[in-house]
């Protein structure tokens, strides 16, 4: 009997698409005013879920006060407010588009919770863009 | 060729976190504000989903105002304006988490829904926090 | 040249309509489910704004964060997860329906904040039932 | 390494339920006020999901512009202000319900996204209902 | 000490804007697809907001039940699933944009709300379109 | 008979709070994480109301797709996906705080839209955070 907790937080960041292997002409062509090299910025939602049994005792598959705590230290706290090229190191060299972000987000979170949980993670840049990823 | 159908309901309840086999004290301590002894409460949003095949005389997986009329008398009658913990039987001995009462409800309509159909239930509990449960 | 800055924040609390005057009766027949003894609860979401001049230096009519505090202090603190009836001293002796939810947290904030700027609070009950009060 | 990509679009538009082999009294009765004959009308909203591994080098799973574009030409275009029974080819002879209109839509884009990408279409009649299709 | 308390309710229509006074071809020019002979439609919302004192014994300004009701009467039993210029009387000879549909809903409630209580109706043709009116 | 239109549009930058006749250790005492020297971003929501008379033929305010056109030509254009501190020239020497944009677009705005319409201007920072202004 496995039920899905999901807890929704975020962060404003700005960021700026960009594959240092290009030229900048090349990265304006495909990626256009995302690329604009003065950043550019987004107000992201996230969405964590859990997914797993109901402790029998506490009638939680998850605390979410743990849940939102940790996305705050593990997440908020490394990306809220900040310039996602130049203060976070792994996308220095990684193109921080929704999908690589997303990605990033549930590997990071991934060695903080339970094996035994299931995760997946919902990511919107906009209102009408957005990513998931289940570790598939 | 399947489809799944959504309807979206809401209800108002009161309730606290409690396990009555717990001291006070540890009630207090594991719940914290959540188990106030005088009771909190919710706008409960309620997602009812059922997924199968498209009937071809009507278009309709499930006609929706079938769908909503068996939320309103099977969940929202029951739920509504109600203190979880002192007026619906099944938590006056089952913790009212949110994820205990999304299997009670997706249990609830699993009884009245045809077996044909898949169903699956989200119920958010504030616009941050919500469960969804699919009777795996 | 005034500009009106608003916040908006939350607090889940439990209530039940109530007139002491009457009898249990009459307050049945006048505010039916909502005077559930044994109480019902919501969501409330508060919105917060004050109207005034932008200070030159900073750009700010007055700091958010600062607002967020106030807000966080002076109302969350003292009405979230809370029986707004047993453990609200105001609502010991008035009806806590919206309007009269909506004029107490107006009146808490107006002694908090610099008369210089104007204050008015939308408060919504449900995503369908909201009000507002601005001093008038 | 599969993520999935949402692009968030919309259209309005007059239907009314119908089906041509039904009589009038029938479709009025299984349909209710949604057979009117001289129609009522929805803004639909759209999300169009594709799953697929991140291009190494762009970081897209597919580039959202190029799914917003296509989403505009293929759905948007035939279905923005329309009549769906008078207007959209299909629907002369389909009853157009939510199941089979998000049917039509997953068809549609089927045939213009790479076959690489899983393609899954949500689309809400009201805020309240809403249908999911993945040509499962 | 006057509070305002808002009610939010929906309708779904069909509508074309049309001068009947004006050719076909200038309706097109004027109107665009909003024109479509053929009607479109919307998810209407509608918020009809009452100002005026609280009532010391019930403290409500109005109860939110009755209001609820009434738009239900005046306005969505009138309004929803029509052909708004087809089944309306009014709209035969008015044109139904927004800002004619808001000023007909507010006529139709005033005559039904206490004089004593201020009136506003705010009505979303789109969640990206909308219009108020006040009666001023 | 005076009635409100509204739009709601958005666009997506970059910005820091910053007053260059500061210290860079005074602007991080008053502005915290939001003077970041890398920038941070949002999605800006907008919403611009124009009041006035409903003319006689159009049943139109203000043509909304007029009032669209003109916000995407000298609001969009200028900041959507730019540096508000670096590529918008006002902002070089005005800090781009929510107040402050505002107050921008309203002036941008004030000068293209015909005197007889008063005018208002709504900013969302974020979901919780928004100013007002409508030239007062």
């Amino acid at each position: 009997m496995k039920v899905t907790v999901s807890r929704k937080s975020h962060f404003n960041a700005a960021h700026r698409l960009y594959n240092a292997d290009w030229s900048d002409a090349r990265n304006a062509t495909v990626f256009g005013k995302c690329s604009n090299p003065n950043y550019h910025g987004h107000n992201y939602e996230l969405i964590v879920s859990v997914k797993g049994e109901i402790h029998p005792e506490t009638g939680f598959v998850m605390d979410m006060k743990i849940l939102k705590d940790l996305i705050s230290i593990e997440i908020e706290e490394k990306f809220d407010h900040k310039n996602l090229n130049e203060e976070v190191e792994v996308f220095k060299t990684l193109n921080p588009t929704a999908e690589n972000i997303v990605v990033v987000i549930w590997n990071q979170l991934r060695t903080k919770i339970d094996e035994s949980l299931e995760l997946s993670v919902t990511l919107y840049e906009t209102p009408r863009n957005f990513v998931s990823y289940s570790g598939e």
